[in-house]
């Protein structure tokens, strides 16, 4: 039999990962990435237009450049030829949400557009919509249990950010023909058919197979930009499904072949879960990266308070997908790095040939848990799960005189890794069963003392999977299942995930002191962030939050 | 008549400053400043040996060559004949405590006694008498009110320091003929004679003329030691009085002439109310420095909860004085510069040829109140006033990843300033007027946002004393009253401090920001500073405290 591959890409925040295995056994040939030129806009447009505080945007040119680059440099490094790639699949990041006109054009590429922030795509951490989430939250539990999307509409999800765009620039909503996830613009400007991710409606749109849209005045507002719109009937896909074939134009771009299948598109996060090799229910996939991402599959559909998902379907057929997330970890670290680390750490580093990160490290890993006296809330981005806030901040306490920068490093780790245990413990509370955990992302294999911080505040054994681009290789895996090669998605992953290669396990006398720690960080979760203090969202929100346009 | 001159020193915690000025009119005819050699001794003696945790030691060598070095340079730069110098008065940290031999030497400087930390003179911050703190205050209450020492008998004090080294080194304290406060053991160099600081004693080490020291157990084990100890009768002398004059060795070291008057020696933060020009009631007179002294006169003795002090005669005869102050403050600022910030800022601030502090100023200062997000509790150092607990630690909470260091800079003045008014708020729920202030110090000349923005917080208009060293000067303006060119301190204070040149009035809409500001710290500081959960506390002291020897 010929050699089969697939193509997996990974959208992220700040850039696109490409792999390309082999369909038989995971292999992988080739590896790409591309960094976005224009990153996250937070505080421009590319012309200098100003943006208001928790604005995130991004250039749509970016993600198509990432396609045009990072395929054609897969099929040249692998030397694979392009009748033997049997699909492509993508995740992205959600909700990340563009106006398109008529042509599917991003509006912000239109002269006219060009300096109006809502037309630009709102990327998932784009949080000015809270106000927004706020009301459809009132609206939507109307109808709806919002105990599945973790209580309440987010501010990362689609609805708000539309309804914010309506809100504050009616005209960029009135040429919007419709407003699209990044992931179904991409897979529709690869095949030229308008076909929408089942998974990213349900878990980032409100919307459900069974009932549609929530009902209420506010979504009737902004229905008609929606996917299923009046008049519209476009095919909704799942992960592991065709969404088309590549179109002869696009093939040739790409240098694929014209009618290679393309995979619906998947989260970002999501896709890690099969990509780091789990096909079934009770393991915890953990991803690492800017923002860690937690995901589990279970028999049954339980609610867990504070963990958004529990979607049918949304990761592997037949399974309820449970996702939960802290919204900055490694962004946190990377804050860290570039605006608390003197000149004196970054030469000392450059002398010992280390990166920043990695002299760090060298000096936190003699400390013993608790040594610094300091202790932090990862909330520098909000928090996801399970408080489900993007009004919430950070908070670092404990503070001396004698406080070194190797301290701080150390808390944040700790807090993100706290933060990680206060979401295994709302899956235990609500009898979600989680038996082991498996690592994935560039800080799982990177950062051993990060690994065991995680395993000894756990208190369960850590697997790392191998798969630096879990995502992208989950992509590729749907990919292969959506390209006929498997019968089922739980068969390719079983065939082409990689094995395990090193586990971390909690050490007794360490696991004791991050016990009484994580109480202390439990008192502090729960004071500032269940509504006894609100000084965090007064902060944020109350003082300098300037309207757009 | 002939013109007169005295001498002002002010022992502070990492350096010495000394004044030469004309008698008359206070004018400044010469000042210097000797850096300590050693510092402040945090992590190890000068021999390697390792410090715990919370130790703040210094070499009282520092202190010898800071004299050595100051004195004849003030009377070289400023060509004034020995002669003409009426008097010479210091000012130290305190309780900064020292175990001295028979011959009045440091134990520290016994070769036999060289590796062993409680031989060496233990700083004022040293904390690691904390528990001692504890058991002292528990006894004293039985006899004394504490609450004219804030409450509690602080870990600042002097008993719990002697205590500490009875407990974990019984053999320097046997060999230890008295303890000393190191501005007693200064002037005890100087003219031969063994007087104590009725005002340190009475401040800072729970004396009283009427009453002796509290009853007890602990304070038995100790009273051998300590001042007015069995068989030894010193004198008391108070600010302003004489101590004796300058021994005929130390004037040849010194260029001085044999009998120039040596005034009692005062506190450093106590110095600077003559010395920033406060001679009477309701004026609060503001020392801003590494941490920052609160002094307030009052013609009646009222206890205001959270301040030490009420102690008559104090700082000027005929008043009670009032002493509250911030642990650590352009410490904390210090501390921030040197760990928190990064390269790019430092290169920024060199291509403007600006120093690190104005540089972020510079950015700092375009803020509006609130601006950033963020909040701070000011207790890097443990808390002095008015919660008078070492074991509180710094909070900085708000951080999202657009965090910048000049938003957390200026959120560390913020914090400081609100601590200055929880200081004056409790003065005035005493009903302990306070009609003005007058701010002295390096940075309230040299920083006016950071005086606009403790003006917006107080509420009340600042002026600023142009006067530097104002503790150097109070203690010169002592000297000219011990030396006998004034009948009493007011009238020196009178003739010789200098008028304020420079004064800040509150903002409306800035004060009005930072009154919503004021209610978020006093918020944080009562849940973490009133007991309502001890993290600090349990952080610092329950995971990492080692006993010394």
């Amino acid at each position: 039999m010929e050699q089969r591959y697939t193509i997996g890409l990974d959208y992220g925040s700040l850039s696109c990962r490409g792999v390309l295995v082999c369909a038989e056994d995971g292999c992988l040939l080739a590896e790409e990435e591309f960094t976005y030129p224009h990153g996250v806009l937070y505080d421009a447009l590319p012309d200098g237009t100003r943006l208001p505080r928790q604005w995130a945007l991004q250039d749509p040119q970016d993600y198509v450049d990432a396609l045009l680059h990072i395929v054609p440099a897969l099929l040249g490094k692998s030397g694979i030829r392009p009748d033997r790639v049997a699909g492509l699949g993508l995740d992205t990041t959600a909700s990340t949400v563009l106006a398109v006109d008529r042509e599917r054009a991003p509006l912000c590429q239109r002269p006219e557009f060009y300096s109006r922030p809502h037309a630009w795509p709102k990327l998932w951490k784009h949080h000015a919509a809270w106000r927004e989430a706020e009301e459809l939250t009132a609206e939507a539990k109307e109808s709806l249990d919002l105990a599945r999307y973790g209580g309440a509409v987010g501010a990362e999800f689609l609805p708000p950010k539309v309804l914010q765009c309506l809100r504050e620039d009616p005209e960029v909503f009135d040429r919007a023909d419709t407003f699209f996830e990044c992931g179904d613009w991409l897979t529709s400007l690869l095949t030229g058919h308008e076909v929408r991710s089942g998974a990213t409606l349900t878990c980032k749109a409100l919307w459900s197979p069974a009932v549609g849209w929530p009902r209420g005045r506010l979504f009737e507002q902004i229905a008609e930009k929606l996917a299923f719109r009046s008049g519209v009937r476009p095919v909704v896909a799942w992960p592991g499904q065709s969404v088309g074939t590549v179109s002869p134009e696009m093939a040739r771009q790409l240098g694929l072949s014209p009618g290679t299948t393309v995979c619906a598109p998947q989260m970002d996060a999501y896709a890690g879960l099969p990509g780091s090799g789990v096909s079934g229910p009770g393991i915890l996939s953990m991803m690492l990266g800017t923002s860690n991402a937690y995901l589990l599959l279970s028999r049954e559909q339980r609610l867990v308070p504070g963990i958004c998902g529990a979607v049918p379907d949304s990761i592997l057929p037949g399974y309820t997908g449970y996702a939960a997330g802290q919204s900055s970890a490694g962004d946190t670290l990377k804050w860290f790095t570039e605006n608390c680390v003197p000149s004196a750490y970054e030469q000392a580093a450059r002398e010992q040939g280390l990166g920043i990160h990695s002299y760090l490290t060298s000096l936190a890993v003699r400390q013993k848990p608790g040594e610094s006296g300091l202790i932090a809330l990862d909330w520098w981005n909000g928090n996801k799960s399970v408080l489900n806030n993007a009004g919430l901040s950070g908070l670092l306490l404990g503070m001396t005189l004698r406080t070194r920068p190797e301290d701080v490093y150390r808390a944040l780790i700790e807090a993100t890794a706290f933060g990680a245990r206060r979401i295994v413990e709302a899956f235990r509370q609500s009898e979600v069963d989680i038996c082991s955990v498996i690592a994935s992302g560039g800080m799982a294999m990177k950062n051993s003392m990060l690994m065991q911080i995680y395993a000894d505040v756990l208190g369960v054994p850590i697997a790392v999977s191998p798969c630096t681009q879990a995502a992208a290789m989950g992509s590729a895996i749907y990919a292969a299942a959506a390209g006929g090669i498997y019968r089922s998605v739980v068969e390719a992953v079983e065939s082409m995930s990689p094995k395990s290669v090193r586990s971390y396990h909690p050490e007794e006398a360490s696991q004791a002191a991050y016990n009484r720690l994580f109480s202390e960080y439990m008192a502090l979760h729960d004071y500032f962030g269940r509504g006894e203090n609100r000084v965090m969202e007064r902060l944020r929100f109350e003082t300098a939050d300037i309207p757009c346009n």
